[in-house]
């Protein structure tokens, strides 16, 4: 039997696009491992806007891998990134796989047809994230931003840089970004310290500990980053109380979903000197509106959610695609499938 | 028998001196730390102005702790620095033990006297050393620089930032500094090698090769770091034919000495592209003359010397005093002593 299959977009820093309003970016070495994963793989690569205008592809899918992240409800939707009313357009009584090129999975509830496999790509970007959360950080503590406004005047300035060594970091959420993210600042000689659900013990951390202990954990740490699913639990648990909990001076990374952190709060926290900086990378809304008080606090570091940007975020996520299309036309169980009535 | 101990000095940067001018820095618990090494401790602690002036202190010493840098012929020496003059102060026949707060040692070639154990500060500054360089490694694959310009502009734009994995460092020295920075380079997915005299295997790194074959290393290399010694081997050893070697888009750092690299040969291969970029924290002319070409070179970071910047410098360098004095005192062997006649 043959199988329909439809790729569409991809954020474009994932992998250089050939064009940046259309996000079409299979390789054609991508493209002939997409076709050869089943023995009768009929693919449709298509452009965004034609999905975000409504015309659908030829063949009724089986299987679509998609940009999921631009059909949460926003009035503002960038270029290039498939819509809630485009993704529609693909879902349809034969498909059988929804495959996310995002980890975040909250915007799909709701969203994902009874029946149809939700598999997100959870993984596939963490070394980037946890590369460039660990960028942040030492990038703050070597102050390079001053070190760069020294050079550009010439300036011969020695400055009190810090040392990483016996220093504590908060990670909250302990999947593939945060573990990640531990394994890398234990080399550095952090202290790290998870903090999930149940308190159970992960990898890469030299302790964990509940939700429920968020603040007993914050009061220790030097650096927190924010690495957890937005679930109804999450949605606002790094609210002003929380950044308060905080030793003084200490340093703030989001790149999981803004709705988790207190905006208003953190971009104050920033301008009273309680923080000294902060790297985010996700905001309630997107782009940033340029009004925003973070693009000029104190220490910030405003991305514009692509600390995911990777030259091998587009094999990774083929990888995954393959596999499932594989396992689809094999009738075995897929990976990363998602229980959206828990929204991870 | 009491032993007459002077602490002159140290780099600004490493911790917050008492007066800019004269690094007085030994805090009162690193004082009280120096005086109970041995039975019968006698301290002075000496402002370097006074030294540098020629007046000496009041007992002879059996053991001084000073930086040694400032000693190296050089017609600018820095304000705060003991210099070679003022180092003569403190050589006399009673002198016993001189305790670097420098890794290199290549200016005290022929400047120690006879029968005066030299030991330097290796290893001391490791930790903070290999973080300055990740940190430029990561600054650059994760464009902060561009990231910070848009960030000023309010401009929300995503990049095509690189992620390190798969990537390949050369590393021109296997010892404390370049085994620690391997050693992060490794958790980060970076495949790291090694290039030393006999290119004997060495923790940290995947593979090791000799000094006769860093051009076919380089040639694989899409970062290179140097962290050797200078030595007559080293010096100017990474020059205009060694840089064209490197993979074209390659990264450059140097943290040893300046000598080792030829600064007009790196700042043409920025400046032409060969480089992407690098980050050079010690040159031939310290402070780096205004007018120098790498000030504005395409993709470099000029550090001012202070890649050893850390709050915790201060304290592993009195821990290492504390030690040799405690086993000068009781006749044990003293550690990192330096064999002058191979430089390091």
């Amino acid at each position: 039997m043959a199988l329909n299959v439809v790729v569409a977009g991809l954020p474009k820093a994932v992998q250089h696009a050939q064009d940046p309003d259309e996000g079409l970016w299979l390789t054609d070495e991508q493209r002939a491992r997409v076709l050869g994963a089943a023995p009768d793989v009929r693919l449709e690569h298509l452009p965004v806007s034609q999905l975000n205008a409504g015309r659908g592809p030829e063949r009724a899918p089986h299987a679509i891998m998609v940009e999921t992240s631009g059909s949460k409800p926003s009035l503002d939707v960038e270029q290039g990134i498939l819509t809630r009313s485009g993704l529609d357009v693909l879902l349809g009584p034969e498909l059988r796989l929804l495959q996310s090129m995002s980890a975040g999975a909250e915007h799909l509830v709701g969203v994902v047809p009874d029946g149809v496999a939700f598999a997100n790509a959870s993984g596939v970007s963490a070394p980037a994230i946890a590369e460039t959360v660990i960028a942040g950080l030492l990038a703050d503590a070597k102050m390079l931003r001053e070190r760069w406004r020294h050079q550009a005047a010439r300036a011969w300035v020695e400055l009190p840089a810090r040392e990483l060594s016996d220093t504590v970091l908060v990670v909250l959420g302990t999947g593939n970004i945060g573990a990640s993210t531990a394994r890398i600042a234990r080399v550095l000689g952090i202290r790290t310290i998870g903090v999930n659900r149940t308190g159970q013990p992960v990898d890469g951390f030299d302790e964990t500990t509940t939700t429920e202990h968020l603040h007993d954990a914050l009061a220790r740490a030097d650096h927190f980053v924010i690495a957890a699913p937005l679930t109804p639990a999450t949605r606002g648990l790094v609210d002003a109380t929380a950044l308060a909990a905080m030793k003084p001076g200490g340093w703030v990374a989001n790149v999981a979903r803004g709705a988790i952190h207190d905006a208003d709060a953190l971009a104050a926290a920033l301008h009273d000197g309680h923080l000294r900086g902060a790297l985010i990378d996700c905001h309630v809304t997107e782009p940033l509106p340029a009004d925003d008080p973070l693009w000029a606090a104190p220490g910030a570091t405003v991305l514009p959610h692509d600390s995911h940007a990777s030259q091998l975020l587009g094999d990774r996520q083929v990888d995954l695609f393959v596999d499932n299309l594989s396992r689809l036309s094999q009738g075995r169980p897929l990976r990363n499938l998602v229980d959206l009535s828990r929204g991870y």
